[in-house]
């Protein structure tokens, strides 16, 4: 009896520990997303405020979401050579490592934002052109704050608006293009600024498409299904069924 | 001993299916790969071209690209599961579920260029006006190629040529650019042809990007080290001293 007591007490010891495990990987993803979303803010703030010093800092400060990213990335690897999970563990580890790529994507795309205020201040942009990118950066700002939300909780059903919002962030996205271009047309000095314009909504837009990729992964934890590649409706209705 | 040799021939059985299991995924890949190219392959030829419908065959093939990938994902994550590989076997896991991700944005770069052009067709762009992008688009092609092909083999001298070639496609990327902003300047009415031709680039460049990912996983599954985020010089050093 006592042998059997100990190898228990011992299974629930490294069973505990495993636990903790997953549970650190999942805190050390929301770390990280809040890291990018600083370096998000920032490259915003820079681009509507031609800061060029703080554009210079989150272009500097992106090496920290790199290491952080390398480093959660080399954790998950262990977890699955030495812990060997399975089943709901096994998909929380896989949405981790996916999840983790995409934030750290989504930190490159702030890089590049900070090096295109840096640009556009060179050209002295007037405040209100960059009125729509600003509206178009918050609801970003707003889908990544939701995305992330929707990771730490699992929570299926705010994924699904995530993805829903990304519709309206692509409409825009889409008009702010449309408006360029005519500016660009009627006065061509107006060509730098209107390019820079373009490319910074374009890295904007890419983070609302990462912020859905990543309430992918938590429906794809939380339900054992990969909805990527199937419309809205098709997922909805597939989920309704489950 | 009838019963020890059963057991020895039980696990050469699974040992000899699991390793065909892992030359299966990376077959696969290779699969994927050769898809994905041919899409990038006639969405370029629409673009110089001006061949509507090529580009819309490659619109709608991106299907297959989509279903494939999602496929070697979820047979990785089966071999997880069952197998519980460790090191060398777990690392190539890792890297076929990174690389087929790679493959698949390509597959979706492939796609926009085919979108971008039905539009510039729409545009009737002179011939000579595309001569730039259809070298960076040889150029890109070939490192994609270059990148296949060292997965293939998982040779780590043919990855890092991959990542020396990037840099020179970054710097043919930038001078379309500047290029184009010049033509745009100097006539407004070149506006529409420009930005379909720069879009094309982006996406070229991405392409090239992502043909480097997939080296860095070549280099991780050889060599055990994540060389991301690390300069090319020092990634060169650090592999000379092992």
């Amino acid at each position: 009896m006592t042998s059997f007591f100990d190898t228990d007490n011992l299974h629930q010891h490294i069973s505990k520990q495993y636990d903790h495990e997953l549970l650190d990987i999942r805190n050390r993803v929301l770390t990280l997303g809040g890291l990018v979303e600083e370096q998000v803010e920032s490259a915003v703030t820079a681009l509507v405020n031609n800061d060029v010093e703080l554009a210079e800092r989150v272009i500097a400060d992106d090496y920290k979401v790199n290491s952080l990213e390398v480093s959660i990335d080399e954790e998950c690897t262990q977890i699955i050579a030495l812990r060997q999970p399975t089943a709901r563990d096994l998909r929380l580890v896989v949405a981790v490592i996916k999840t983790i790529t995409d934030l750290e994507r989504i930190g490159d795309e702030a890089k590049r934002i900070a090096r295109l205020s840096i640009d556009l201040a060179s050209h002295y942009p007037k405040k209100n052109q960059l009125t729509e990118v600003e509206q178009l950066a918050k609801n970003v700002r707003g889908l990544l704050r939701e995305a992330l939300d929707s990771f730490a909780r699992m929570d299926v059903d705010e994924a699904l608006r995530v993805v829903q919002g990304d519709r309206m962030v692509d409409r825009e996205y889409e008009s702010i293009i449309r408006q360029q271009i005519t500016y660009m047309m009627e006065d061509p000095r107006a060509i730098p600024v209107s390019l820079d314009i373009m490319w910074s909504a374009r890295s904007l837009e890419r983070i609302g498409d990462r912020s859905c990729n990543i309430c992918e992964y938590v429906i794809y934890y939380a339900k054992g299904k990969n909805i990527r590649h199937i419309s809205l409706e098709q997922v909805e209705k597939d989920l309704r069924e489950t």
